[in-house]
């Protein structure tokens, strides 16, 4: 494999290239997408059509997004040798799609969030249904069953379409990336829950390398880092390259999970269609908030305590929440650790043995995940 | 193939030839889950100790149960010509031990059950360790949510085994009936879910085909027809074969919901594990209740009505439900349903060409199936 130079204006490719073959992947994807969902569309109806709604609210998850980690598959993918526009990252891609969106189903229950992507999450839609059909019991209870449900359909679908990705050697490589991944989100999922339950109760340093682990294995794991390596793994990448891969992409996640437990809190409800602070209603001891208890004198960190997890929060609160998070030093503090793995994660991006495309591309990606609003 | 005498006193295989097969088989069952749990608190405790819960409360649920759907899974490969003793369907069986374990960690949620054979549920166990250790917030939100992960969890670790008892081609027909199972399940539970919303606007004779085919989907296929074939197809047997079984599983697997319904109603808590009346304060609209309504006149049915899904209904409420259904006639016919199913299950039985040791195993089992009393 090559040594490049990274950036465009030293001879390397030009971005309008990387533009054209992220387009055609995006599309096969999406194609791959639809055609699956409309050969499910035609098992569930063989069982009764009154299961389809299960199928559409699939189909409005994973028609959206930013196909982030099904991009960084491709480019570990072509990083460690692949063919462009190849079947395999397509279907690997779209099983990493479905993953995200069964996640997000059962999270937006875990976190009793009503939106998703500034429309109802799942659970929502079912309810909706419920009340809008004006049928018997109660609508709540209804649209939490059905979302379980959805959620564990999609879980299988993604499975699925990755198996459909896999063949001979290469495909048992990326079926233990695979596998490992879905435990780590699962086990980061728990740790997340877990310290909302029992954060209170940590010292300020403990509360800190906690919130390190769970964004670690919840999110930098499974967003950044197993996407590119299960793309490296299914062309074939030898455990070097898979190594180099992830001493890039983990401290890139975790630069992007700390954004995003930034904008879960100062975030513009306009841009992130989440409503202003619902990291703080459901009590979300992010490393921000271990690092603002920390920093705060005993009063104002039983302020904060006593504020974080309560779902009846208003506006005023939330304000009053983010100014003595400001004050603290954390939101300061927080910016500068995302700028320090981000940086770490840019010196082993410019140290990856790999075709010029394929770097300027993973540069591309890395700036977007970090510097994102949304 | 052999066309074989069908019972020992026609000089076929001995009953404890049988029995100590499938001990041998459910010793080998035991030992692959609890290598497997072994081998995933390791990848857990990597994550953090604290995340191990979530294997135990799998770890529960599948070291017990009566292993219907794996012994099924372990006579379709014997009847199909596999060999005595082989990996494949231990691995394949576990499998389907662990998405039963998942569907009932979900299920529970669902029904709100807070026993499980006699236990806790999974809910209920980390809402109990979440009051115990006097954590902060909500113990039944937590308990939820955890169990949500853990369901998740546990359906990731029956695909992982499922996958480990797949080789070259016989795997990809295998792997499509064990793909086809779960969406059958899924679609299936989502319907019995609203039947308990839409029910009660049904006409009788609408119900009961709703019903019937809610419990097709929702179990028979999935606890009896899809692992019997699931065993087939990895030994690598033909469509034809594959018919036959399923000419046999799916009505013996429909006798065994519909015995399942009746003992949801009129099942003994102290054999069964689960409170009395259960399955009415749930409000499950099943083929029994749906002829109660049917064959009742409208000031009964409006009685059954206003008390199906009330979770509040107490030991009377329960007794005055099941005399009604009584009375209406519903019981007696549910069971002569059973009977029918069971009949023309034993009559493709009959018909099976496979060889005499299997074929009196199925029998046996079939048996079981639908004389059970829990």
């Amino acid at each position: 494999m090559l040594s490049a130079p990274a950036t465009p204006d030293q001879g390397g490719p030009a971005p309008d290239a990387i533009t054209a073959e992220q387009d055609l992947f995006r599309s096969a994807l999406t194609r791959t997408i639809d055609e699956f969902l409309a050969d499910q569309v035609d098992v569930l109806t063989a069982i009764s059509e009154e299961s389809l709604p299960l199928i559409s609210s699939i189909a409005t998850l994973t028609r959206g997004g930013k196909r982030m980690r099904a991009l960084l598959c491709y480019w570990g993918w072509r990083a460690a040798g692949g063919e462009p526009g190849a079947a395999a990252p397509v279907t690997a891609g779209t099983a990493l799609e479905f993953f995200q969106a069964a996640a997000l189903i059962h999270d937006d229950i875990i976190d009793r969030s009503d939106t998703r992507r500034g429309g109802p999450s799942v659970h929502r839609q079912f309810s909706a249904r419920h009340t809008e059909a004006g049928w018997h019991l109660d609508p709540e209870r209804f649209g939490v069953s059905a979302a379980i449900l959805a959620g564990d359909l999609c879980l299988a679908f993604s499975e699925e379409l990755f198996t459909a990705s896999c063949s001979a050697e290469a495909g048992e490589a990326a079926r233990s990336i695979f596998n490992r991944m879905r435990t780590e989100v699962m086990a980061g999922q728990y740790l997340d829950l877990l310290e909302e339950a029992v954060g209170p109760d940590q010292t300020p340093e403990q509360a800190e390398l906690r919130a390190l682990n769970i964004l670690r294995f919840k999110s930098a794991k499974y967003s950044m880092e197993r996407p590119l390596m299960l793309g490296g793994a299914l062309a074939g990448a030898d455990e070097v390259l898979l190594t180099d891969f992830s001493a890039f992409a983990l401290p890139l996640g975790e630069a992007f999970q700390l954004r995003d437990d930034v904008l879960g809190v100062f975030g513009d409800p306009g841009v992130t269609g989440k409503p202003a602070g619902d990291d703080l209603r459901e009590g979300k001891r992010t490393f921000l908030i271990a690092r603002a208890l920390g920093e705060s004198g005993s009063e104002v960190r039983a302020r904060i305590n006593a504020m974080l997890g309560d779902t009846a929060l208003d506006d005023d609160a939330v304000h009053t929440l983010r100014e003595l998070i400001v004050a603290s030093g954390a939101l300061a503090q927080t910016e500068k650790l995302i700028e320090e793995r981000s940086a770490e994660a840019f010196r082993a991006l410019a140290r990856l043995e790999v075709d010029a495309t394929s770097l300027e591309a993973l540069r591309l990606l890395a700036e977007a995940a970090v510097t994102r609003t949304a």
